[in-house]
């Protein structure tokens, strides 16, 4: 069995050396369009079955030769990138796990995927990822779902002024985060919110009290769960950091619309993700990833609810962050349940399905245990979720 | 008896109006580097005794042969110039009323002003200005004074988001408000403290909870006020303006060094001037003025404490804001008792010395009441500042 894994960054590195070192018999090939890069993450690792090539995911044709050379090929390139990389898969009659942030819906690719005999699963890191897997869970344990809730947040593991927050990412994705609008389900019905509204402070173990706010997070729930009366993704951050963002915002310095200043003109939110860069950037903070899913509803005419709790720590003996271990290994385990055949459903398979089987679900807590992620359950009777204190 | 008023801006034509209705006898010229501008306030104001002409302040020796035309000078001139005027009323040996805020202490000219037999009041306006004169009232009466505080600030009449504040004049020098360090007197000694700390709650008589920060607006008290334990100025606005300007300088947005972004390169602070510009200004807000003065000390042996509240709302009918009023009357009423000979002395004569003499200070604030300035006064027992919580 051979796995090309597309993008030697930090996330593809990770995954890269967790499925190489999963197993000799995988031969494990890291492409990147910077070949230099792939060939250098390649030798660090230094496993015996993996080697680097350079890929231009941009050149069609080629892309689907080379990925017909592979039983499965993972995905962790530029949102502008991944719908691509999907459809070259379909083409290609391959399967596909990836973690890329698209604009496109990849629910539509379901009918092709499924004729061409292909497994894709998109969204398969952290949230999207974990969290869906999560909810499919819990869904699957009630007879109706009314409440579906998922908080996460990529933190330092310390509040870090002014905006209490370190920058692990692009500064632009990260702005685009707080401008997108975000879709929720309320009333039964689809809404578009604006980000960083809903603001609600909840206590979170070891980390103490943060605050959740919506942003655009549920992507593939919003077609596979249907019949739900509530379901928002939020995002932790600790304590004030959403006022903050907000009074930027309501300064105009995430506009889009050119300013002219000191002889230049500059789109604030370019200049502003400068600044963001230069002022949020901090190697040495150490980050933690929290994840919270909430899932209420009815089972034998009773009001439970599932809630699951994850909170992870930076590898700091193998440098690598919680934000790469949580968006890298779920991608990893899920393609190794593929090619173990542990997954055998074809055309789009979000990561709700595969929480929705007592089987894969789980293989891939006790995956992610293996790597020291380890998640809380609990579930209480009555419908505990929603009593968070809304400003 | 003519007087020339240089600069027609807001304050300068406002100042120009009182004088020329304040008796029929007194000629005013206004004048400006922009003839039409200056033109045009004179027609507005369409006094029988006013006129304009052009200037160029910076034309040094045409500058001293016109003031040697009149028998006294106002200046309303941005800081930068404000120097250069006052060297050429000593030159010149006329009388000057200036309300600048430039760099340069004015002290200096003190020897050259008295030689030349010219009264140079600089600092005339609102804070330095009538802060200084409520000052002086107050350190007159006390055998010895230990604390003096002054607080002033122009608001809207109520707090606009994101910053609660609305504004009123240059973006440049408001963040140059915020960035210079601050000079106050601590345990005896004149240190440097940063703009924005020592911030503190207080309550205002009819706008409610307010916050307090240092700023650096003591200039001539730091020299006439000796053997002071305590002085400070601190900038008054609506709860929460200092935390949000405090995010905005960490994060670098008032930063002088020029950083690249969308293909332009740009000063931090000079681009967060336009966004400022742009997101806080609102000609239809109306803006009140708050001053309060402190000073504490003994007389008698008995700790006594003065303190002054002053606020002033904008005069919406003739369209006068709060701020112009509080600037220009001051200038206008100094100028006039500088005319009718009540303040005879030579030199630089701040206006705390105007406040120190109970005649001056009397017509000073009977001349304020005239045009609506309403000062109350309070003197308790025991040394009642300071008290207030500092966060």
């Amino acid at each position: 069995m051979n796995v090309l894994v597309l993008g030697s960054g930090n996330i593809g590195s990770v995954a890269a050396e967790d499925l190489a070192n999963s197993k000799s018999s995988i031969e494990v090939v890291i492409a990147d369009n910077d070949e230099e890069k792939a060939r250098t993450v390649a030798e660090n690792i230094g496993a015996k079955n993996l080697s680097s090539m350079k890929i231009d995911v941009t050149k069609r044709n080629r892309l689907i030769e080379t990925l017909k050379q592979f039983d499965l090929a993972m995905g962790f390139l530029p949102g502008d990138l991944g719908h691509l990389l999907a459809e070259a898969c379909v083409e290609a009659h391959r399967d596909l796990v990836d973690v890329s942030f698209g604009p496109e819906n990849i629910m539509e690719l379901n009918v092709a995927a499924c004729k061409a005999g292909s497994t894709i699963v998109p969204d398969c890191g952290l949230a999207p990822g974990i969290s869906n897997v999560l909810i499919g869970q819990s869904v699957s344990k009630l007879d109706r779902v009314k409440k579906v809730h998922a908080m996460v947040g990529g933190l330092p593991e310390k509040p870090v002024p002014p905006l209490n927050y370190v920058i692990t990412w692009s500064p632009d994705s990260l702005i685009d985060e707080y401008t997108r609008k975000a879709r929720i389900i309320r009333n039964g019905q689809m809404v578009e919110v604006d980000a960083l509204t809903g603001i609600e402070e909840l206590m979170f173990p070891e980390l103490g009290r943060l605050e959740a706010f919506y942003t655009d997070g549920l992507r593939t729930l919003l077609y596979t769960l249907r019949d739900v009366e509530e379901m928002w993704e939020k995002t932790l951050r600790y304590l004030g950091h959403a006022e903050k963002i907000n009074t930027l915002r309501a300064l105009g310095f995430f506009d889009d619309k050119k300013i002219t200043a000191d002889n230049a003109s500059i789109e604030p939110r370019k200049f502003t993700a400068k600044i963001l860069q230069r002022a949020l950037s901090d190697p040495k903070q150490r980050d933690v990833v929290a994840l919270r899913t909430e899932v209420s509803g009815t089972k034998n005419n009773k009001q439970v609810t599932y809630s699951y709790d994850m909170l992870d720590f930076q590898d700091s003996k193998r440098n690598i962050t919680a934000m790469a271990r949580t968006t890298a290994y779920p991608a990893s385990i899920v393609a190794q349940l593929i090619l173990n055949g542990k997954i055998e459903e074809k055309g789009v398979v979000p990561p709700e399905k595969i929480g929705m089987k007592t089987e894969t679900f789980g293989l891939f807590m006790q995956e992610l245990k293996k790597r020291g992620i380890d998640i809380k359950e609990k579930h209480s009777e009555g419908n505990q979720i929603g009593q968070s204190r809304i400003r």
